[in-house]
C-alpha cells in the first residue's frame, strides 16, 4: 500500500487523522504569518508566481525531509505527478507517513499564505463569512466519514439529522413543518433554480404541459418571470437552465434601497397578462447582495396570490435576520413564499456550502421526484427506508446539515442572532463614519450588515468617480491592504460604480471599521495624486491627436 | 461574545481549532467503538431511535458537563435550539470552551455510530468509497479558510490551483490543455448536467435558436439526447431540468456487460433525423454505477461525428481507470468527447464532492459565461484580474480542488493507480468466488471494481429470487451486519434484481470479501427459512381463501 493510502474511517481513522490534522493546522499558521494581513500582495500576477514557485520549490524540500536526495523531476506538483510516476519509492515508506504530512503542510501554507481571509477585520469584500471554528470542526466529521445524503445506507444517521434539521428550519421560516419540506443546497444559486424549476412545471402543468416528465416544454407558451432589477444574477442563470432563455426574466424597477416596486410588478404582471404570455414565478429578493434591500413581502405576496403566480423569496442573505428579534421583523411575510433560499455560509459563519431549500407545501416537490433502482427501489420504501433522492437535484451529496445542526446546538438561535446584530451594528457604525467624511459619500443606510458608499474624488465627474473609485479598490488589493467590494446600482450610464463594505465578522471592531475606512480615503488619494501624474507624463502629448 | 464563537481563520484560528478538533477525533473514535461494525443494527426504525435518544439526552450531558444543573428544556438539541434560548449562560463561560467541544464530541460520535462506513470492508453497496485521511485533513484546509471560487478576491491562490489542476486533468484524458477547459463540480449530476446543457445550446445554436441568452428553447424543435438503457439517471433528470423533458432522452439498448450498442443507435439516429427531430447529444457512459460497462467509445464518436452531434462522455466512476496503467486503455476515445464528467469522489478516494466537468474546446463553454458586476467587472477582468465564475453552474463554490491536488502531490497518480488495480483484483477475487459458490449466481465479469450477482433461492423462480435477494439485502442491514449493493438489470419483469459489491476499500482483503459474500448467502438462507416459516404460520391457513 502507499504511502498515504491510510483512510480517514473506521476505529483506525482518527489515529490516521491525527498528525495529517497537526500538519494542517501547521500550515495554517505558517501562511496566516506569512500573509500577514487580508490577502497577499501582488495582485494575480504576484499570487500566480506564489503557487508556481512553491509548486515547482515542493519537490526538492518534499525529498530532502525523507532525507533522500532531490528526484530528477518535480515530483510534489500535482500536475507532474499526473505526467510522471508520483509515487516514487523515494517519497516515503510504508508505515512512515512524512511525506504526506510535508505535503499537507506546505500545500496548505500555500493555500493559506494565497487566501483572503474573512477573519481579517480589513476582508470585508463579499457574503463570505469567516466560519465558526466549531462549524469547520463539524465539517471535518463529515469528510472523515463520507456519508452521503442519496440513499439511506449511505448516510443512515445523516438522513435522521437532515430530516430533523430541515424541520427545524421550516418552523423558523414560520412555515408549518408538518406540511413544509426542503433540502441542504450548495448554495443560493442552487436553491434559486429549485425554486423557479418547481414554479416552471407548476406553471406548464396547469397549462397542460409538464415539462419534468413529459415532452419538454410546451410549444405555445411564452413564459415570464419577474424579479427586481437588483435580484441576483443567478435568476437569469436559472431561466437559462431551465429553457425559459433569460429574457424571460423582467426586471422589475427598485427604489433607493434596491427595494421592488409594488405598484410596477402589478402593472409589468398585468401587461404580460395582456399580452397572453404565462406569469411562472415571482422572485421577491430578501436582502439584495449590496445594500441588503428587502422586498416588501406582504404586497409582493398580495400580488402573487392575486395572479396565482408562485412566489419565490431569494433569502440567502436576508435569511439571517430571523435569528435575530431585532431584525426578524424585516422578513414578515415569507411565510407566505412558495419556496425560498437561505444560505447559512452567509449570515450562519458556516463553511461554504451551506444553503437551504424550502417549500411551504411538500407536494408542490413533487417534479423533482425520483426512482432509482439502486438507490430507493419501492420495496425499500414499503419496508420503511426513506430517502432524500427526491428532494435535491444532486445525487452524491455531503451532509452539510451537521454543521449547521452542530451550530445550532452549540449557541442556539439567541447566539447567532447576537452575531447578526453585532454585525448589523458594525455596518451602521461604517455608515455613520462615511457620513462624516467629507471624501466618502454614503448611498443608503445600511439594512443588515453592508454599507454602499464611494470616494468622491476632486472633479465630482461621474466618469472620474467610477474609474478612481474601481482603481483604488484594486490598489488595496495589489498592495495586499484591503479586500473590499466594489459593485454597481442598477441603471445606465456613469456614476453607478460603488465600494461597499460587507461587515460578516463579529470579531471585528468599530475602530478597525474606521481604519479600513481611512485606508480607502488613502488610496482614493494615492489614485487621484498617481493619475496626475501620470497626466503629466510624455504620452500626455498625444493627446489630441487622431488615431 | 458568545462561547463558541471563536473563527477558523486568522492568526488566532490554530488554536481555536485544535481542542475542537480532538473533541471530533474522540468522537469518531467514540462512534466507531459503538457501533461495533459497518453501519448500526435496527434499522430506519433503530437510527431514528438513536438519533431522538441522542438529541434527547444531550442536553443532560452537557450541563453536566459544565457542572451546572440541567436546564428545563432540551437546549442542546438543534431544533429546540432554534425555538427556545440556545444560548444560555449555564452553556458556557466566555473564554470556556468547554460546552461546544462536549457538543462536537456528541454530535459526532453520533453521527459516526449511526454511519455506513466505507471504511469497513463489510460496506461495499455503492459508489461511495473511504476517504483518504490526507484528502479529509486537506479538506480541513478549506473550511478553515472558506475561499470561494467565484470572484479571484476571495480566493487568489484557490483560483491558481483550481486552473493548474483542470489543465492536469484535461491532460490525462488526453485534451490538448492548451485549448480545453473545465472546472470541479458537485459531481456527476451536475458535471452531465453541465455538458447537456451547452449540447443544447449547441445544437440550438446552430438551428437558430439560442436556449440560454435568448427567448428559451425554439418552438418549432424536438430534441433528442441517446443515452444507453443503463447510463446513469441523471441524464433523465437534466433533460427535465433543461426544460427538454425526460421523454427527449432515447434509450440505446445494451449487451449483457451493459454497454451501448453502436448499431442500434446509429438506426435511432438515422430514424429521429428522419423525423425531423434534432439530436442534441450522444451521451456515452465509461464504467456504469452496475457492471462498470464501458460504451464502445471509439464507435461511439466515429457516430457522433458523422451525424455532428455532441458526445458527452459520463466517466463519473470510469474515469478513474485512467489512473492505472492496466486499466486506462479501456478509456481509449474519451479524447474525442466534446464533454466529460470525472468523479474523484467515486475511484479518487476523496471525500464527496469532487466531481470534475471538461469540455475539449474552451468555446463551447461560451452559454456559460457571466458578467456580475459584484464578482467580475470588466475592467478588473483588462486589468489582469480571472474568474472562474462563467466555468460553473454555481456561484459560492469551495475549492474541493485542492484536496484533489494535495492527493495528487502525495500519492501521485502511480500511487492512485496501485489502489485501482487493488480494487479491481478484488472485484475479480469476489467474482470467482461467487462462480465458485453453488448458491451465488455471477452477472457478468468485473470490468472495474463491481460484482453483480444474486442468491439462487431453493425454487429458481424469477420472483422467488427478486423477493430473497431484495429481504436478504435488508435483513443484513437491520442486523447491522454488511451493506451490499442492491440493483435490478435493464429491461421488464421479474428476474431482474441483482446484489452488487462495489469495491472500492483498497485494504480489505480478498478473505474479507469471502467472508462477506459467505455473510450474504448465510442470510439468504435465513431468508428462506422464515419465508418458510411464515407460510406455515396461522396465516397460511387463509390461503386459498377469496379475499
Amino acid at each position: 500500500m502507499p504511502a498515504g493510502a491510510a483512510l480517514s474511517g473506521g476505529v483506525a481513522g482518527p489515529d490516521a487523522l491525527r498528525p495529517l490534522l497537526d500538519a494542517v493546522l501547521a500550515g495554517l499558521a505558517d501562511g496566516a504569518a506569512l500573509r500577514g494581513g487580508p490577502l497577499p500582495a501582488g495582485g494575480p500576477a504576484g499570487v500566480a508566481a506564489l503557487v508556481a514557485a512553491a509548486l515547482g520549490d515542493r519537490e526538492h524540500r518534499a525529498t530532502s525531509a525523507t532525507g533522500e536526495p532531490a528526484e530528477p523531476s518535480g515530483q510534489g506538483h500535482p500536475g507532474e505527478a499526473l505526467a510522471d510516476d508520483g509515487n516514487h519509492p523515494a517519497r516515503g515508506r510504508a508505515g512512515e507517513p512524512a511525506v504526506p504530512d510535508d505535503v499537507l503542510r506546505r500545500l496548505t501554507a500555500l493555500l493559506t499564505r494565497g487566501s483572503a481571509d474573512p477573519a481579517d477585520p480589513a476582508c470585508a469584500a463579499h457574503l463570505h463569512c469567516p466560519p465558526l471554528a466549531l462549524a469547520v470542526a463539524a465539517d471535518l466529521a463529515v469528510s472523515a466519514l463520507n456519508p452521503s445524503q442519496d440513499s439511506w445506507d449511505q448516510a443512515p444517521a445523516a438522513t435522521e439529522l437532515e430530516t430533523a434539521l430541515v424541520r427545524d428550519l421550516a418552523a423558523l421560516v414560520g412555515y408549518d413543518p408538518a406540511t413544509a419540506a426542503g433540502v441542504i443546497t450548495s448554495g443560493g444559486t442552487e436553491s434559486n433554480l429549485m425554486g423557479l424549476m418547481l414554479s416552471r412545471d407548476h406553471a406548464l402543468g396547469r397549462a397542460g404541459g409538464h415539462a419534468t416528465e413529459l415532452g419538454g416544454l410546451p410549444r405555445d407558451l411564452s413564459p415570464r418571470i419577474f424579479a427586481s432589477e437588483a435580484a441576483h444574477f443567478s435568476v437569469q442563470r436559472a431561466a437559462a437552465v431551465l429553457g425559459l432563455g433569460e429574457r424571460a426574466v423582467t426586471a422589475v424597477p427598485v427604489d433607493r434601497d434596491l427595494r421592488m416596486d409594488p405598484a410596477a410588478l402589478d402593472v409589468l404582471l398585468k401587461e404580460a397578462v395582456g399580452r397572453g404570455e404565462t406569469p411562472v414565478a415571482v422572485v421577491a429578493t430578501a436582502g439584495t447582495t449590496d445594500t441588503g434591500g428587502i422586498d416588501p413581502l406582504p404586497q409582493l405576496a398580495d400580488i402573487a396570490e392575486r395572479y396565482g403566480v408562485w412566489l419565490h423569496v431569494d433569502a440567502a442573505y436576508g435569511g439571517g435576520a430571523l435569528l435575530s428579534d431585532r431584525l426578524a421583523p424585516l422578513l414578515a411575510g415569507v411565510e407566505r413564499a412558495d419556496s425560498l433560499s437561505l444560505d447559512w455560509h452567509k449570515l450562519g459563519w458556516q463553511p461554504a456550502p451551506a444553503g437551504v431549500f424550502l417549500v411551504r407545501r411538500a407536494e408542490t416537490y413533487a417534479p423533482l421526484a425520483r426512482r432509482a433502482v439502486y438507490l430507493n427501489p419501492a420495496d425499500d420504501e414499503e419496508a420503511g427506508y426513506p430517502s432524500l433522492l427526491g428532494l435535491s437535484l444532486r445525487t452524491t451529496r455531503r451532509p452539510d446539515a451537521f454543521k449547521i445542526a452542530a451550530t445550532l446546538a452549540a449557541l442556539g438561535r439567541t447566539g447567532l442572532g447576537r452575531l447578526v446584530d453585532t454585525c448589523h451594528d458594525l455596518a451602521h457604525h461604517a455608515a455613520a463614519t462615511v457620513r462624516a467624511h467629507p471624501l466618502l459619500e454614503l448611498h443608503t443606510t445600511p439594512v443588515l450588515t453592508t454599507a454602499v458608499f464611494r470616494y468622491r474624488p476632486a472633479s465630482g465627474l461621474p466618469a472620474d468617480a467610477d474609474r478612481v473609485n474601481a482603481a483604488l479598490r484594486r490598489r488595496l488589493l495589489t498592495e495586499g491592504r484591503a479586500v473590499v467590494g466594489r459593485t454597481e446600482l442598477p441603471g445606465r450610464g456613469p456614476g453607478r460604480v460603488r465600494l461597499k463594505l460587507t461587515l460578516l465578522n463579529p470579531h471585528t471592531t468599530p475602530a478597525q471599521v474606521d481604519a479600513l475606512l481611512a485606508t480607502v480615503v488613502a488610496a482614493g488619494q494615492a489614485e487621484e495624486r498617481d493619475e496626475a501624474e501620470r497626466a503629466g507624463e510624455p504620452e500626455g502629448v498625444l493627446e489630441g491627436v487622431p488615431a
